[in-house]
């Protein structure tokens, strides 16, 4: 494989969970973070106007989860069987639903629609969500699927700040224990301790 | 395998893409389709609170596209490397990324907002994604990726009515046609013939 580009903007969020993945994979990589002001002349380079993009053997790719579907069956951490690789993929999907929603509220512009729509989801949306997460990290040991390590945690782990936010929920670790267990399990990784000790710190 | 169910509401949206797939491969399924007003009894019987559900050897699965990547492996209809297989993710997260935009707009309670919503959408997200996918598909021979037939090209055309509805674009098969001929190139699958014509006619 030739040089691989990893392009994001310079938080963890979406792009995380890619960049962990790969660490852990010991694949090298460039860790392009841009600049938010740079977005506009990148854009009409990115394969569908979004960022993650990852460039390899010159192509270009794009997709936080697809993305970390990809490297997850390259290293191993997907499932033994159909199903239980349909088990990562329907709980990754789910977490993504969540981010989803707390998106349709953290990127509202109008004040009173946003505080109304927060207000909604706090009632009606995000404890049976997050509710049924912590109760299927419980019965998978710490993990989102199949009882063990694979790609999906590095998706929870690598958006799980930016979720807090954009649920404004910051006692999150406290309300739904189970969910910050993966995150502990990821970062704990040996095979992270590099990456993780060379980035730059921030706060989503 | 014993006894397949699955469930859904009675509409194509997010339930077609995997019932399209299981008729495609010879899988005989129950084809649930349930009345909306039992759906508050039905949702804490599901996994995640959502439908679609598969049930298939006494366990539960959920989520459209987890389920049709599921099913799209096991007919042959994933890629050929795993970049190809990166490729077909990629273009449907982005597929449901453009549904996911709509929905917004096409969930929301409150007049005055949904309006506002679906014009700066119009205005400034929709041109610009339909017409990205638009050209995804016509560099890909009539699919949505790989160039070739895939369980992604499934997913739109599953969904396509109910897309049209929710992006307020009656016009969408002329506006941007490489969409439609995704969806002809799966309804015209003789594989399909018999599934359809023994189903319902809805509108989404």
């Amino acid at each position: 494989m030739s040089k691989v580009e990893f392009t994001y903007f310079p938080v963890k969020a979406l792009g995380e969970g890619p960049r962990l993945l790969m660490s852990y994979g010991g694949q090298a990589f460039e860790d392009n973070r841009i600049n938010p002001a740079d977005w506009p002349t990148i854009k009409p380079t990115t394969p569908f106007g979004q960022l993650p993009m990852l460039s390899m053997d010159g192509k270009k790719y794009a997709q936080s989860l697809a993305l970390s579907r990809y490297f997850g069956r390259k290293y191993g951490l997907t499932g033994a069987t159909p199903e239980e690789a349909l088990e990562i993929d329907m709980t990754v999907d789910f977490i993504n639903d969540i981010r989803a929603k707390s998106a349709i509220v953290h990127y509202e512009k109008d004040e009173t629609v946003q505080k109304a729509k927060h207000e909604d989801y706090s009632k009606n949306v995000y404890p049976d969500m997050l509710g049924k997460l912590n109760d299927i990290v419980g019965r998978n040991n710490g993990h989102i699927a199949a009882g063990k390590l694979t790609w999906g945690d590095f998706i929870l782990a690598g958006m799980y700040d930016y979720l807090k936010v954009m649920l404004r929920m910051p006692d999150l670790d406290t309300k739904y224990p189970n969910l910050k267990k993966v995150v502990d399990n990821v970062y704990a990784l040996p095979q992270l301790k590099n990456y993780l000790a060379n980035i730059p710190k921030t706060e989503v």
